[in-house]
């Protein structure tokens, strides 16, 4: 099945597993048996998992053919980011909706000590 | 299989009909049959796709015997844009230090344009 780039990105990232070879990623490019290290699993399982990351282009393979180190790649991230922009305003507008009921409790609260000191 | 919030969120936006619904959903709720009209699908097939978002929580669908119509949620949404937060660096990285660059090739093309006036 051939999929859209953002499809495939979504799918790779649908896994625990993956998502965790990504965060590993971050600190530096790893040798599938690097990778495996941490998890409960064997070597060819992870190997599968890298190669759906590979596949989604969120991680590219080095050539050294012992070790082929993984790298995390950016661009599909990147555009994960770019396709979220469009939903931001949903939990932005929330946000500034809470932001707005506080500031008007506060401005409520300030006005009611006011009166108390007042009446003092 | 029981799946972890994150994993359901992205196997559910990994089809572009599902992410085409959402999209209309930014515009207000709808009913199957509403959703269905700018797709070349059955509203069966469509009501598919409307029930894993709503088991991923990207939609919920009020109570109206009739019409269900499905809303967008906007917390695994947030959820998504804040498991990026990570991945972000990458990116805002490769676009600072391509930023940097330029700065010093616009330094570089001053002091030349500097020299070019000196010698007229």
């Amino acid at each position: 099945m051939i999929q859209d780039p953002l499809s495939s990105t979504f799918a790779a990232l649908a896994d625990p597993t993956r998502r965790a070879i990504l965060e590993r990623l971050l600190e530096g490019e790893a040798s599938v048996g690097e990778l495996a290290e941490p998890f409960a699993m064997t070597v060819r399982a992870i190997s599968k998992h890298v190669a759906v990351l590979e596949a989604a282009g969120l991680v590219v393979r080095g050539r050294d053919a012992q070790r082929r180190p993984s790298r995390i790649r950016a661009e599909p991230l990147a555009a994960v980011d770019h396709w979220l922009e469009t939903y931001r305003g949903l939990w932005n507008a929330r946000f500034d909706r809470l932001n707005e009921r506080l500031k008007t409790k506060e401005k409520h609260d300030d006005s009611n000590k006011g009166k108390r000191v007042r009446r003092e």
